[in-house]
């Protein structure tokens, strides 16, 4: 058996899956982009069946990331996600087929409480369909990959049959999910071993684990599927997802790379593309990452702490098993000042994975120039903040043309608010609210009009310091009911809420942007304002 | 052996010497209680030797949670460690003997790349120190807990004769600690099997486990190593700790609750206050907990998102393996509203744990009304946050007497603060930022004269809704060097940092309270006011 272990990547699928990770299609995009510098082999990039829009993101990510270029001559496989149905079959296929590289992921439960409950079928039935429906993907595209859902609560002598079945149908993959994340490391790496013993003509097939982190043991269940022979493991960057999220990339990859002598496995991940990627997906889908996280919390190393210049701990390694800069922690903060010009912002761009073009590097400069002027000190992490912002805004239905408010101890706190609105006709209104955030909100419903619940809103300091830029995400929902999400295990929708973002050094202005920006998706997503976000949006090449 | 298994919490020791989660002595106290309302075997209180004021802290947690009372005749122990020195056990000794059931925690590392460049002793060495501790400590304390510190990378031979001179030395627990989270579980089990093996005597002993996260992989190794035998687990609410943090307390018992009979082991902890205790320790350290958390993340219950009415999924544990009022959510979250009374105010209180004075009860009931006036609904969170803000300041230096700002987009934000310093004497101060949070820290600054840098400043709100209160939670770092902390391993001095939060409606005004409440424990620590905090503090009884 080789050593290699494929990294499928399903952040875009699974991990966008979970309440509140919503991306927009130049989001999505973007997380591809990331996924292909860090190397990952598969790329889940959604469910093409949930809706139209679903379909063309896939597609989209299928010609923009899935084609080989001189860095990459051979680029990930993209996959999308089929439920065992000859319908969702041809929408995957149709979004992935663009790629160099496609793939179609097809599944059906295999537990009884699933077929029971679930699935309404007996043995047989699921015995028959998974064969059909695996030959009819095989029909369409070379790489099947089969998962028998809730693997890890399934009878394992009705999994081997499965299996065995999907094998004689064409899978190429067979993927085993802990779909409830219930099992332990010993179960799992048994289950795994019991596969590969009993499955018929398993060898001509990778096995695949797909693990949750309902009990804290995703990676520990992960790592022991591919000590029992599994060479494709199932993550998302920071361990989003559904519950208590998915396997982390991150952990698996450096619990291999640290441990290279315990586990005897390589990947294909360029370590050092790893806290960017995590910060990313951090910032996309607002999902913080806490201090404490393994690998890319911001305490994850001993040595950020400030104690490591201290002469007793010289040997690095008393406190240190990883090197920061092995996970692309830099120490270099200071990158640019008030006296940078146009072409170093472009060539650090560059350098950071932004490729703008001309009209979008003047605005972008601009606003650097703008901020130049507050902030002595411009990091990454603010270049980062402030092309996100920029760069990353759906279809702007409503902009934001004004804001003036005034707040205090003394109570009353009054915010007036300027917007122009779809028509180009500007409308202002003032309001008062139990704070400036809440004035400003009341004063942009007010004009805008689409009744939604904010679901969170945050801050954080990009940087360290007063002068810091900072960056709100909101979370809204449309509090109509017409906008769901389709769930493609739970076949069931449920109501979809959408993000906003938005980084300024003044932090009122920052939450009326951000609160705009998720508004303005609430609102082409009910379709009142005709554009399409991705038509209008400028997505850096 | 028996199946139960010892909950030893450490939140207090290692999870508050992680950078950032520094305590006020009062939010220790009062995260002690909940460890004992929780039903924690052994709290680890803190590292008395690090500062009188440590001690001081341990000595008060001694003497009001390590007490019997009628709602628990049993009382957690408490525990302080020591390096392995009689002047480090005194203290400890000193801070833990007014409790019913003291224990003192002695360490000393065995690895070689410890004991060559940390200790710079030989094996000899080691074994005549421990020894010689071990029996100190025993001839003051009946309970003793000795750590070979780094036992993961240590000889496992050269572990046993340790360990062995331990016992004879009269160590009851035997603590083995993976202290750079550097193992598998395979590996870590396999650890504690052969100590329980080869140990001399360690039959009168239990054998305990102390796990780090930073391969993702602290959870998994607790489990492998209990069961392989050992039978105490050293954990932290949320997981928190340095660098990637240590094992979470919810994580390890929810496994063994969840899958009882794969384990067969029992714990003695109230898994309904799970969720309490993890928001306190939240609140308390500004260590966000991510919605993708095991257990304790806002999304970890399929519920929650809203799709459980589904027809569909009436069988429940399709997608669920455990209830989320297990481990304390509730769905009741409207509990107060503007016309509730004193009276109902203060029993809910009660119910939340929090036992006020009569002046306090006034207090928190005028803050109570204000907001009520403000805010349609108020939940659990909304007054934990508000007692919080209220009653866990440190010794106030400064106060905030009025704050006036103005912002927007046309630039310029201004900020007037009016502060009373510890004369008595009111200033006032306007100053120009670069936002309004940074023009108010910068006219508070103006007046303080505390020289300080702000690592984070991070708002969220605390329930949904526009109308929330915001919660500010700021860290800082005094820039005149002269405030550091004693890291109880590593033997260094780290500088420390000072947390402060807020919570209000207007959230300029919660960033001005909190940054004023980080800058008052900096003058505090500095020693430039006389009273030290506990003293100031007004701590529910």
């Amino acid at each position: 058996m080789d050593n290699y272990v494929r990294i499928f990547d399903t952040t875009l699928r699974d991990g966008e899956q979970s309440p509140g990770a919503t991306m927009t299609s130049a989001e999505k995009l973007d997380v591809a982009r990331a996924l292909a510098r860090l190397g990952v082999d598969i790329i889940e990039a959604g469910f093409p069946a949930a809706s139209p829009d679903d379909l063309e993101g896939v597609r989209q990510i299928a010609v923009e990331v899935g084609q080989p270029n001189t860095a990459r001559p051979r680029p990930p496989l993209i996959c999308g996600l089929a439920r065992a149905s000859k319908s969702d079959i041809d929408k995957a296929w149709e979004a992935v087929k663009p790629a160099a590289r496609p793939r179609i992921h097809t599944f059906l439960a295999t537990s009884e409480i699933h077929m029971r409950y679930k699935l309404k079928m007996d043995r047989e039935q699921v015995i028959e369909r998974v064969s059909e429906m695996v030959a009819y993907a095989r029909g369409l595209c070379e790489e099947v990959e089969f998962s028998p859902e809730d693997a890890g609560r399934s009878d394992p002598e009705f999994l081997y049959l499965v299996l065995g079945e999907a094998i004689k149908a064409g899978a190429t993959t067979l993927n085993i999910p802990d779909t409830v994340g219930y099992t332990t490391p010993d179960e799992f790496g048994a289950l795994i071993a019991g596969i590969l013993t009993n499955t018929p003509e398993i060898v001509n097939c990778v096995v695949s684990v797909h693990c949750h982190d309902d009990l804290g043991l995703a990676t520990a269940n992960t790592l022991a599927g591919l000590r029992a022979g599994a060479r494709q493991a199932e993550v998302t960057v920071n361990g989003i997802g559904e519950r208590a999220g998915n396997t982390s990339l991150e952990e698996v990859v450096m619990a291999l790379h640290t441990r290279r002598p315990a586990f005897n496995l390589i990947t294909g991940i360029d370590t050092t593309q790893i806290m960017r990627a995590s910060k990313l997906v951090s910032n996309y889908t607002g999902f913080v990452v806490p201090p404490n996280k393994a690998i890319v919390g911001s305490n994850a190393f001993a040595h950020e702490a400030g104690i490591h210049q201290d002469g007793m701990l010289k040997h690095q390694q008393t406190y240190e098993i990883m090197r920061p800069e092995t996970v692309g922690v830099t120490q270099t903060r200071l990158v640019l000042g008030k006296h940078s010009g146009r072409h170093a912002l472009k060539t650090h761009l560059s350098d950071l994975g932004y490729a703008l073009s001309e009209a979008e590097l003047d605005k972008a400069f601009a606003r650097f120039k703008n901020l130049a002027d507050k902030k002595k000190v411009i990091t990454d992490a603010d270049l980062e903040a402030l092309v996100a912002d920029e760069f990353y805004q759906p279809h702007e239905v409503f902009t934001l043309d004004g804001l003036q408010v005034t707040c205090g101890t003394m109570g009353m706190p009054t915010a007036t608010v300027r917007l122009r609105g779809p028509d180009g006709q500007v409308r202002t209104h003032a309001a008062i609210g139990t704070g400036p955030v809440d004035a400003s909100y009341k004063a942009i419903d007010a004009i805008v009009q689409a009744p939604s619940t904010l679901l969170e809103f945050s801050v954080r300091a990009v940087t360290e310091g007063i002068d810091a830029l900072g960056e709100v995400t909101v979370r809204i929902q449309g509090t109509n009911g017409s906008s769901h999400l389709l769930n493609a295990q739970k076949e069931v929708e449920q109501p979809r809420t959408f993000g906003g973002h938005g980084a300024e050094t003044d932090i009122i202005v920052a939450s009326a942007k951000a609160y705009l920006m998720a508004l303005n998706k609430l609102l082409v997503a009910t379709g009142k304002y005709g554009a399409t976000e991705k038509a209008a949006t400028a997505v850096p090449a």
